[in-house]
């Protein structure tokens, strides 16, 4: 799922090149659904929520001394981010960050506002894969904006608590609000991570039975998803560790604990992908050493039992020839004779091999 | 036993997704035994311990100049946590975080107190594992608070210690006394290295012996436990090296030096898991090379036996054919000739084997 | 090809051994072509565009107020580019890099320019693989030179920028011009990316069947590509970072933030990379597990075939002998107790090897 | 060995888990031989030398203007080291230090005196493997008190170049004679390193041929010798480097260049160390290709002679059927017939192998 | 030819342990051809060169105005290391490392003057690998005294510049000589590198064919030398680094490009020796694959055919038997019956076979 949108966002990518850098070309799928733009403008006292499809109408907000959050679902209508873009001083190089969806996490600074991108993860219950989706973020002195790719229910609860007169979120300024949609991206890749979690779980249970190499099919490409995850996840680390370290006017040395916080929950969602990664490449060891073992013990029983056979057949042979002068064929007890002493190389040989422990 | 925990942690964890930050949830099982609370309150001349249930009986030890050790077993009902947050001023992230018993080894610094949260192990004798447990340390100014998850008995020791008024314990002041008790759960990793250590040695004995699939799976085990230790321990160098490095108002130049064994400590078990892991893998390695040598000699010598019998059975075969006209079978001294004959094949063949050095 | 060219360069560099530095010594193939030399004299209102061959020309844009790039096109004749080095007070020593193909990527400082000499890759179709040209480029106060090993048409689309009046380019500096050559280069990186990871993805869909040996060969070829690729791009992420981290004159404040663009470009193809080489090795673990479990299974029941039948063949040899008083031929049901007899041993074995679940 | 006593330390040191730090434990064998006190007092003109039992007989040349060394062979008696502890002004931790004999190289500074604690290798010829022995010293002003576990004639050279008057050690103060200390300490390890050298050497040249399973567990076993090493002397690395950064009051500017030279020592003994195990390592591979590439050769020539003559056996059974009417039987040259035929077959199956190039 | 005198360098190290730091100990072959000291004196105008035996000739160039290089030929007479090493300054632990031949490349700044020791390359036709001599250099202000194990001729053709009035190496002066010397030996780095590459280059297409145990060999020493030299040259990257970094009298500002310049060089070498490295290994990993794969296929092959004739050598066993009552050899066509009926099951089996793609 993950590798399809992104080849086919590298083709758009390359039909791109020799473009003027600031260039705004979305390279998602075609599409003409509307861009839904969400303004929430708020203080401790006053609340205002209104959905709107002109950006222009944005800009009222914009000198107000209340926090605005503006979201805007959809980047595929270029006009409506560069409007945005010139109304709120972001530079040409963000706009075209925030449509070409294929960024790897990152921060930049403006003059007088800060840029984030990074992944948002989703389980797609139909593709049973993990479907990653860009979420971009300007903070200004008291403005958030959002995008995302698509409708999403995902900043939802942040909704719910800021029509809360009460909520904490409220109290603080629009720092507080961008730490708290970035708190909701990373409390999602627990659930990610737990979705994994038990699939790895899984494969390692069976790991500990001969395996078809259907197993192997299956532990190569969870490794891979672990590893696209990695991928998405590692380079978000830095870029809080950066906004902990750099002086940003638009965040408050109150606010810092809680993007501290956030770094944590970073930390830990990479360990747990280290331990997966560790785990699946055990759980292909240790099948692979159980596999190796057993056909170990079947080799060696059954060419232990070749190997008993065949100097039988071989003295059997010896009496099957037709010579006209063969003494012991015309003794009595020949064969009995014969059959006794087979009886006992074969004792033998078995005493033999138990001796040498061969099995 | 240790990841069956971690995972009923994180499915409680997801279950928290969407909730506003420094809302405490105490994700781990349901539980209604009350909370002990020990309060011991010294300096160099007076001593008092008590055991309370109450946390607002502890703030009468607040103000004074005595060191205060605020012990909490049982971190399960929050609305404790809650009020000793509040009373000493304990950030809401950091009581989130003593009550998520799923945290990485981390230090926060505070306005006027430090905050440590870290891994107590225990070696659980029924279970023939580890068993790990959170502990909190809040150190502010002249108090320690102490958050473990259960009733133990590990600082036991400690409290004999102070209850001796002669020991140095009592002459130093709250920020020896979280060195106290951080050296008392550090110990402790001493005694799980060497129980992981026993364990260790006993399958590298094994490995010089052919094994079958059950060591193949130990070893896998327990080096998956060595994982999850080096996973508890190591964020906890990280932690007693910023501390060092820190400047800490609460913590005074003397015990730094004090802060600087801890780190030793940590360093030489770190070290210790380091060889554990290089043994296992060695282990598993040497045993590898042993079952691949043996079922080579198995092969070799067996494959061999076949082949010098294959050709005479042919032989034999020969003259069990039926032809009317075959010379051979009227000679007199033919089955003895062919008897020879075969015998000098088979000699030629063991000396051509010899010579090529293949048995 | 790639390599064939480095071979051939290094040849020629050892027989510069011993040579005092700072002497010219073009180390490609020898070439009597002309070499094309491109003026572009712009600023925000005019543009010259010439085409000359004597570099003598190129000095009459020297000391004017607006920007000048001159494109060298070929750099087999030293004396061309000792007269620009003398012209524009570059270093020999650059010089010498510029004529020396087998330079890493590096950036050097001189007095009044920065220097930079880096990798154009372009997909030869023909070759079916890619070719490495070196670029490198002078930035003066004023001026951009830029030195190409052949003619090519990369730069075109920068040329049509500048020959609109409108565009941004003609409004910023020589630092910019720069800025969006090496754009243009690193742009083609993603090409060669893409060529690459189809590649890639094909082999990968090949290692899920079973393989000759000429998918080891193709696996390794690839590797070693995308491990040249590595080499070729990896040092000019470090050759961007110093531009972005040194406080040249030369590039102004303004610029800077695109240049820290080309240097996130850069890191993506580096990451993509990464993700090749970690899909070719997976590949090759995927189908070298798969080759191990198919011989397997062809081994075993291949080998159970005939360790049923080996025992059989025992016994209709001992009712072949020859033995003059052999009581069983002579009973009227002997054969049809025999062949009964056998069916049960081989029913047995095969009972028991199911049970046993070799097969 | 090391292996041996490492373990009785753990033991002993688990069994100290829960006292106060600062108490001295010492945690080898439990001995009643006494400590030899060796007092050595000189500068460029005078020189004593002095065999005590009492340390208290040291304190006389506290405070004396000339340099003062202080040997105690033995560290069992921990009332020794206390009263020592106590007069040079030792922080309590490094005696602890001093007695656990289970310490990583380190140094720490205290107010007036530095203190390291590494260790001595010595190759014991009786067990055939690396004797290792903590050495800790404290240098102060114008003392150096080094602390051995057992009596040994490692600091002889440097006793005899102090008896001289002319020598260099006279001329300068406690911080040269520390580094001569050091100097005699680190040379003893590369005659280590050459004992070890020739033990991999040999097994390189082993290698060379098929080994038994012997050869793994050698290997294996000089793998862990080689890796204690390392642990052993990697962090004395760090520890000079930490001596030649800091500012170090005790240490004089002119000697600085002789810890440097001892760094250099260091280092190159861990490169030492690096190439043994990569030797190792290689050995480990070569053989292992080795001995697969010989089984190969076995089993595919066996396989050979096997399949030429199964269908011939196959053949040879045909006419041994005893079918009333089998035409070819009476044929007058039926015999030889099916011999030219079967040597045929045989020819041809040789000649097809031949082509494939199996042998 | 490398290890064999690393060996005896390290047996004589040995046998210096114990002796006083400083002391002069050669540790090469013993030698009694006379040391070859060359003097060249030279300013941009005068010129002189001769060839003295005895150093004290050399202290007349010691307070001229003129550059002076002083070229050691040899330095196996100590007593000439020891009165240059008076006369110009050079620390005690400088001349015991220009003598002691198994230094690590590196650099140590003395008062006045700056030593160097680093590896000169050389391949040795006869023993068809790397030979390696030491070359030390100090610099002083307008000297550089250089010292090399043997008479070479490395250095000849910066003789012959510096003869030549109107070249650079006139003009600057002896930091500007040094790194000319410096220069000649990393160029010759490069002819090193050329041949192993050929080697490697050869290696890699018998990679491709399937080779005896002789091509592991091969690949294992070729992969130690690479080793060697990577030791050997890794150090000296860092060496230069120093150079560049610190801030040396002796390095005037105007030279330092051309030490960068060598820094490159040295990057380049190491870039080359890392891509030997993994084409070693992965050439081995083809090899392994294919020797594997071929194995397979051979393996498979007969144990087909072996497969199909086991069951109808059973069939004409059982013909074979002497029952008296076995009504199937009375039929008239019994004998083509069963030829026909073994026919089916070949066929069928190979029909089975193909089905299943075993073949």
């Amino acid at each position: 799922m993950e590798e399809i949108v992104n080849k086919k966002k590298e083709r758009r990518q390359s039909s791109k090149t020799g473009m003027p850098p600031g260039r705004l070309v979305y390279i998602g799928e075609q599409r003409t659904d509307p861009v839904r733009i969400t303004i929430i403008d708020y203080d401790d006292k006053e609340y205002t929520e209104r959905q709107v499809t002109d950006p222009k109408e944005t800009f009222l907000y914009k000198n107000t001394k209340t926090s605005t959050w503006i979201n805007i679902d959809g980047i595929h209508k270029t006009d409506i981010i560069e409007q945005l873009g010139k109304a709120y001083d972001i530079h040409p190089l963000f706009l075209e960050d925030i449509v070409n969806t294929s960024q790897r996490p990152k921060m930049e600074e403006g003059q007088e506002n800060i840029f984030l991108v990074f992944k948002m993860l989703e389980f797609d219950e139909a593709a049973n894969g993990v479907k990653v989706e860009q979420v971009s973020l300007v903070l200004g002195k008291n403005y958030v904006i959002s995008f995302q790719e698509n409708v999403g229910d995902i900043f939802d609860t942040v909704r719910a608590r800021l029509r809360n007169p009460d909520s904490r979120i409220r109290k603080f300024g629009s720092d507080y609000l961008m730490y708290a949609l970035m708190d909701r991206v990373i409390d999602n890749y627990f659930l990610i991570m737990e979705r994994i979690g038990e699939k790895v779980e899984d494969l390692e249970d069976k790991a500990e039975e001969i395996q078809s190499s259907e197993f192997v099919r299956e532990i190569s490409r969870l490794k891979k998803e672990v590893m696209v995850l990695r991928r998405t996840i590692w380079p978000l680390r830095e870029v809080i560790n950066n906004l902990l370290r750099g002086e940003m006017k638009v965040i408050k040395e109150g606010t810092l604990i809680f993007y501290r916080d956030l770094y944590d929950h970073t930390v830990q969602v990479i360990d747990t992908i280290e331990t997966y990664r560790d785990n699946l490449a055990s759980a292909l060891d240790v099948n692979f050493s159980l596999v190796n073992l057993k056909l170990n013990d079947v080799i060696k029983v059954l060419t232990i039992i070749s190997t008993i056979f065949i100097p039988l057949t071989f003295i059997v042979g010896v009496y099957g020839m037709n010579f006209k002068h063969m003494p012991e064929l015309d003794w009595h007890y020949g064969y009995f004779v014969v059959m006794f002493m087979m009886a006992a190389v074969a004792g033998g040989m078995i005493y033999w091999f138990k001796k040498k422990k061969w099995f």
